[in-house]
């Protein structure tokens, strides 16, 4: 099946102030913030989205959490919550895929409307012409996978979820590690494989449902690859421009 | 003169939270932060400096407001502040070279210190080597020219600066614009021409002072140009790396 090209852009007419929960990683964040700006029909700053971001990476590590091995990042995230409350932000995003674990707890600690990543995919995948039915692969964090994050979620669409080898996911773990240590063209050719091995299985798309992902492993002309970053940034933009 | 390669990386001893009063442009504001998490020494999320970001285009436009033909910009940078303040951040860094008009003002109206991105572009000139005496090409807004932002406190530090032609500083202007409109690709030849022409007055570094022009005339690799978003960047850095 073939893909329309890259997303088109959106052009703001509510501009509600948009909090971003980020830090996890930061560079992550950043990524998230350039495709924000990209996808943005603006001919001067003035029609951009007004944002604030609190980057706090000091958020204890998600998938050490969920795995059993390491400190809950709930407390953290609630105070980076705090800090877009006070900025007076209107709705958050947060762009880290293994978060969402922790989505409706943080829905349940503020008044603040907070978008989901993976509805976002979700609206893509619908926007690309997949049916329910379809099956849709999952390149993600150990933590993202075994939480089920996406595979919950996104069975509520109708789509079903294809993940790796267990030898196929870790290397999809080494090359995110790669990624976050600042090096992701070491980690890109791991990754086609495990794409490769996710066509296989028969998957209609492939999700890089980790931020660190597409900063390796380039969506931009791909008509299998989602970058879930991307489908979030949308989201977030389109929520700025209401249909009349 | 030849320079050293791109600047070291800095490994954060002090995890003080940045402030970033940003937005002018966003495009901008991001890139700042990538230069950022690009300049951290880091193996983890964990490592990298904690940071919140205001990132509000709706600011009036700088230059315009310098020129005399806009509002001023000063009573929505003091909000941006206030965010900034409410977010428990301790430094502020503003990457926008022309909002440096309103330093002293926006100083004053924070206990929070604000780093300036002109003293940190003259540590990174004596890193390189210059000496007071030489001589400093600046690409800039007509706004950061006319307010002698840049002339005025590198002399403090013994370098005197030169401007392009009145021709040459209106292409300066027409790249910029392309940049803010998305479209760096357009900008780049010109930029390269005002470039050649700072060399022939005999200048041995030119600054990009905007923001925008490091997103269309690229720094790796070249032993004359210096990003004043980069040099901000490190300066941001190496605050929270202070000498033992």
């Amino acid at each position: 099946m073939s893909f329309p090209a890259p997303f088109e852009k959106v052009r703001i007419t509510t501009p509600r102030r948009l909090g971003v929960l980020g830090g996890m990683g930061p560079l992550a964040t950043a990524d998230f913030y350039a495709k924000l700006i990209r996808l943005t029909l603006a001919r001067s700053d003035q029609e951009h989205l007004p944002t604030v971001i609190a980057s706090l990476p000091q958020i204890p590590d998600r998938t050490a959490a969920i795995i059993g091995s390491g400190l809950s990042p709930l407390p953290a995230m609630r105070e980076a919550l705090r800090v877009l409350e006070h900025a007076g932000v209107e709705r958050v995003a947060i762009p880290c895929n293994t978060a969402h674990f922790w989505f409706d707890a943080l829905q349940g600690a503020t008044h603040l409307p907070l978008l989901h990543i993976v509805d976002a995919v979700a609206a893509a995948l619908s926007a690309r012409g997949l049916a329910p039915g379809d099956i849709v692969g999952l390149l993600a964090t150990d933590g993202t996978l075994k939480a089920e994050i996406y595979q919950r979620r996104l069975h509520r669409f109708g789509y079903a979820c294809a993940t790796p080898t267990p030898h196929g996911q870790r290397s999809v773990m080494n090359a995110i590690r790669r990624v976050k240590a600042g090096e992701p063209a070491a980690a890109t050719a791991a990754l086609r494989n495990a794409v490769a091995g996710l066509r296989e299985k028969g998957c209609a798309a492939v999700i890089l449902a980790c931020t660190e992902l597409p900063l390796a492993l380039p969506t931009e002309h791909s008509d299998v690859l989602l970058d879930a970053t991307e489908a979030l940034a949308l989201a977030c933009l389109r929520d700025a421009a209401p249909p009349p």
